[in-house]
């Protein structure tokens, strides 16, 4: 039976799901969430408008404010499987609801993520390899600084699907479209020249296979937003666990361009 | 002889260019400006993020920052032709100068320009009845309301350009590509029902004339970004005079999704 999107947020609000939500409400809008303290709002929000591509704004609400524009009857502290809390940029637990953290002075900020094109890629009949064989999609750390502000800094993480060459030209169409999903690819073709010395060991997520006459495509990610938040050592950030997100009530075909 | 951006900044900061900047250094993206305290920087920001067909951010500076990062050399505070100063809400000036009111703690906001794309509507043999006219665009109130954040809130304001419906059809297309400099149309076709009661009274800039067989179509319009500004009746909010806008570096087509 699939589920809508209201539906699967009270699953998830019930503790009943608390894994990644790949696969989960297809066809609808999933996103990255950092809560963070309403003194650097403004710089982080203006980091993600200098950075759109990896950073695309969903949604940012209010301080204190949990019921985002984009899902109705939703709750930010309590809708998410999974969430990371952050104390000046380290790690201190991973927990399935931030109610009792949450504050009248924090704001919530919604970005998008690939999964959205993805669904559109498999439509168009491309290789998704991390679907393919069921992993979590390649994610490095590049040598391109992101656009800084304020005390918010880093470098830009990217995704990679591997594919030929033609297909990559197809990537790039049927991406393009969704702008507020990453876009078209960063680069094409050679890891190295964009910093990454070893694309069989990713930073984040799974290595995936790389068959011959297929070529390395990237796309600048979302996970950009996390390092960014953590870089300025603030005292409470919090974000989704990866691959554990916010599903939304936006349909896919609701941020494209065109 | 045609003048680069920076030659045609300078001329403008030495006082040497005082009016409408329309049609100058062609093809390069020319900036709506904003600037308001830092106090509420953070929520008019958000407005624009809510509101992006309106309100299409190209740059936003650091606080009491005059350098933007799509001109080079630039100063805010000197190199626009003409500047309204408003004290809460009120009208109070205009003038070819700011630098005695701008401090340390105001924060300049630059959005995109409905100039970029009427260059590449010419380009495609459409029709752009003011620039033929040598008029003002036509600009109008309407009864759709931008979705508001913290004090600032408005209706929309669209422009207006006449033209088949073909041509329409083509202008669509046209203009998509440009979603920094308000994308595609918002309307097309009835005056009513986005609530402008007199096509031939716009509430700003001059009216045109429509042929027979033609329609009035609308696009998100830049203005808006100064009605919202206003409408929190900061203490201090300073704009560009109408139609004398900031020049960039940026190419129209660098602001194009495909």
């Amino acid at each position: 039976m699939k589920e809508n999107p209201a539906q699967m947020r009270l699953r998830i609000r019930r503790g009943q799901w608390n894994r990644p939500t790949t696969g989960l409400a297809a066809g609808y809008v999933q996103a990255n969430l950092v809560m963070l303290p309403r003194e650097e709002a403004f710089n982080f929000l203006l980091f993600c408008v200098r950075n759109p591509k990896p950073c695309p704004v969903l949604d940012v609400l209010d301080p204190g404010q949990t019921a985002p524009r984009i899902a109705v009857g939703a709750d930010l502290r309590t809708d998410l499987p999974k969430y990371r809390i952050f104390e000046r940029g380290e790690l201190k637990s991973e927990v399935g609801d931030v109610s009792t953290l949450f504050h009248d002075r924090i704001v919530s900020f919604l970005l998008g993520c690939s999964f959205s094109f993805e669904a559109a890629m498999t439509a168009a009949g491309l290789p998704v390899r991390n679907l393919e064989e069921g992993k979590n999609v390649s994610m490095y750390i590049t040598n391109r600084s992101c656009t800084p502000a304020g005390p918010f800094s880093c470098p830009m993480v990217v995704s990679m699907r591997p594919m030929t060459p033609e297909q990559a030209v197809r990537a790039v169409q049927v991406t393009t479209r969704f702008h507020l999903t990453h876009g078209a690819p960063i680069h094409i073709g050679s890891p190295e020249a964009i910093g990454i010395k070893d694309i069989d060991h990713p930073e984040f997520g799974d290595p995936v296979t790389i068959l011959p006459r297929e070529i390395p495509v990237f796309w600048a990610c979302g996970v950009t937003s996390s390092l960014a938040a953590l870089s300025a050592k603030l005292p409470l950030v919090i974000t989704h666990a990866p691959g554990h997100m916010f599903i939304s009530d936006l349909r896919d075909e609701d941020l494209t361009v065109f």
